[in-house]
């Protein structure tokens, strides 16, 4: 796939060489322009006529050659020998990649904002211009493809069954002293996350971090919660695992009460839902992220619930609307108070909620695809709060 | 932890401010200062007094305050409102740090190697110096604690028994055609991997990119191993997860045949035997890294094992002896062809190799403490190649 081709009208358009230096394992810009996984930092560059090149180790690069999805693999040793032979006594990668691009007459490189600066300093003392590129580094990422939609959405359908037994124990489960057991002994946070992550790991799909909130814990968006669950609090559970197959993510987030919810959670629920319902109104190719983050802020403040800091404490509606999925669990482009439009292709999280201490949070969360007329939910769990 | 005091003998030593800003999720340096966990990207800062700062999102920083194991967490919000009243109009991340250096009149920081080029050629341009520290940021990171050493040995003892339930289920197999089989259906690589998988998050470790390679291969010492497992080849299984409480690694591989393996397979098996040996006899406090690694190559090319490209593709020996391993799989100090020397409270790997196509690959791989006179090996699964 030629990321940025040159052009020819009558004369060659300028087009900047890009360059990459990491391990594709932590770098989804990376591993979205190789398909190639590794734990180890490697070199790829990008040239202007869309040829695809990596620098590989020895250990890596037969592998490489068998699996990546680029036009020519080279082992960085050559390089290595080239700059030795002139005159670097212990040549590092930087040396190995000079000599590359002086091979190739390249002088000036593009590079994610999230590039090493100790490799964009080295390259600039060496004499290359190194022009930085925040994100989106390939804007291509932002705009799924239809396989990249479908890996998704097969991750969301196992995410779901997973989401499934979770909700199904505590379904299931029998409530003494307030406190959930289930087949014969206590049902706790660890219990649940446990539980989804055998479900997902039969299915391929690799969770970290998912959270099983009760109570207190909810009230933290981040808190990945502890301890027995208890009946009548809200319970938030949030799934975010890694295909491991196709390396792309699902995200789901339910809320549940095990038997009757008290009524400020029952209202909670209904404006988060609410909140919800107004983004998938207002989502289309062309719509204004910032607009919709606002519109849902006065959703939640039109049912009666204020955000801000309390006594030194976040509470109300206080975090984003949604985030783009895809490689990295969160990537471009926002819905958030950040300006950002909105385009066909899009894979973005809904997710509102709101966090009262003392209360309880309330969390829902769907992953749709914009589209050009409005957008395709992905997400078929249904939502309800009591069980 | 006062990571680098200054210290008072007269006059006070100039002492540079350090700065982070990553997602610990992903920046073991990070996490390893802060032991906080989070999903995106926060600013640390260690300032000359040996104080820890944390600017934080309204999103993490209740969690931050009860979580991280520093002096002071403020909100990145205070620091956003004091940038936008001095005039900018829609204050980013860098803007914060700014105001927040501008209060605590710092100037130049220190950052790691890693350190995002955007973020660096920010500060620059809005007139803070910025010193590149290259690996290791942290100099404490490669001495590990009694608790770190700890950590990692109760992360190997969970991880050698998933190594005992895959290299069970293989001894019990039958071998059907060349084939195993195990409890009525064909043993694949990727059935061991799930054992192993499911082995490990039962006790709470998360395996990723585990290693059944076997026969072809496991020439490539990067190849995960897909199909049937077959008698007579050699299976390299390699095993590095993730302690999810602790943060810290384990890792280990074993090589075994199923059945009788050839003369030249155990020929290997005992050369590679040997060359961890050596390094056994020479690891202390004060050893060289990379003559080591020499006397490694030498004593694999003694028994008569040649490394090299043939016919373009790497044989023989051709990865490090070892690395460091912690809070990364792969860190500081390494045990290669660069210098290093070791010391004392040094985590490593030892795991010479040897990967012939047409023949197979062996490789054996024990973690080890070094220590004042030698090392302690963290490693207690048995060494037999026939099972």
């Amino acid at each position: 796939m030629n990321l940025e081709p040159g052009t020819w009208n009558g004369e060659r358009r300028t087009v900047v060489t890009r360059l990459i230096i990491a391990a594709s394992e932590t770098d989804a810009n990376l591993f979205y322009a190789t398909r190639f996984l590794a734990p180890d930092a490697f070199v790829f560059v990008l040239t202007p006529t869309g040829e695809k090149v990596l620098l590989m180790s020895d250990l890596e690069v037969d592998r490489a050659r068998a699996q990546a999805a680029v036009d020519t693999v080279l082992p960085i040793r050559h390089f290595e020998e080239r700059a030795k032979a002139s005159g670097v006594e212990r040549p590092g990668i930087l040396d190995s990649v000079c000599a590359f691009l002086a091979e190739r007459e390249i002088r000036t490189v593009r590079v994610p904002g999230s590039f090493p600066i100790e490799y964009g300093d080295g390259l600039r003392e060496r004499g290359v211009a190194v022009q930085v590129r925040r994100e989106p580094f390939f804007e291509e990422r932002l705009l799924k493809t239809a396989d990249e939609v479908e890996a998704i959405s097969r991750a969301m359908q196992r995410t779901e069954a997973a989401m499934g037994a979770a909700i199904g124990a505590i379904r299931e489960a029998e409530v003494h002293d307030g406190v959930l057991r289930w087949r014969g002994t206590t049902l706790t946070a660890e219990r649940v996350r446990r539980l989804i992550s055998m479900t997902l790991i039969e299915d391929g799909l690799l969770a970290q971090h998912t959270i099983v909130a009760c109570g207190e814990a909810g009230c933290d968006p981040h808190n990945e919660g502890s301890g027995p669950l208890r009946a009548g609090q809200s319970i938030i559970i949030d799934i975010f695992p890694r295909d491991e197959a196709s390396r792309y993510f699902a995200d789901i987030t339910r809320t549940v009460v095990k038997g009757r919810a008290s009524d400020m959670l029952r209202k909670m629920y209904w404006a988060v839902a609410a909140g919800q319902e107004r983004v998938f109104a207002l989502l289309r190719d062309g719509s204004d992220g910032e607009a919709i983050h606002r519109d849902v802020q006065a959703t939640l403040e039109r049912h009666g619930f204020q955000s801000g800091e309390v006594n030194g404490r976040m509470q109300g509606f206080f975090h984003g609307t949604g985030h783009g999925l895809g490689l990295e669990v969160h990537e471009l482009p926002r819905i958030s108070k950040l300006p950002t439009i909105l385009g066909s292709g899009n894979v973005v999280t809904v997710e509102p909620g709101l966090y009262y201490p003392g209360i309880g949070g309330v969390r829902i969360e769907d992953v749709v695809v914009v589209t050009e007329t409005g957008y395709t939910n992905l997400t078929r769990y249904p939502k309800e709060l009591e069980v």
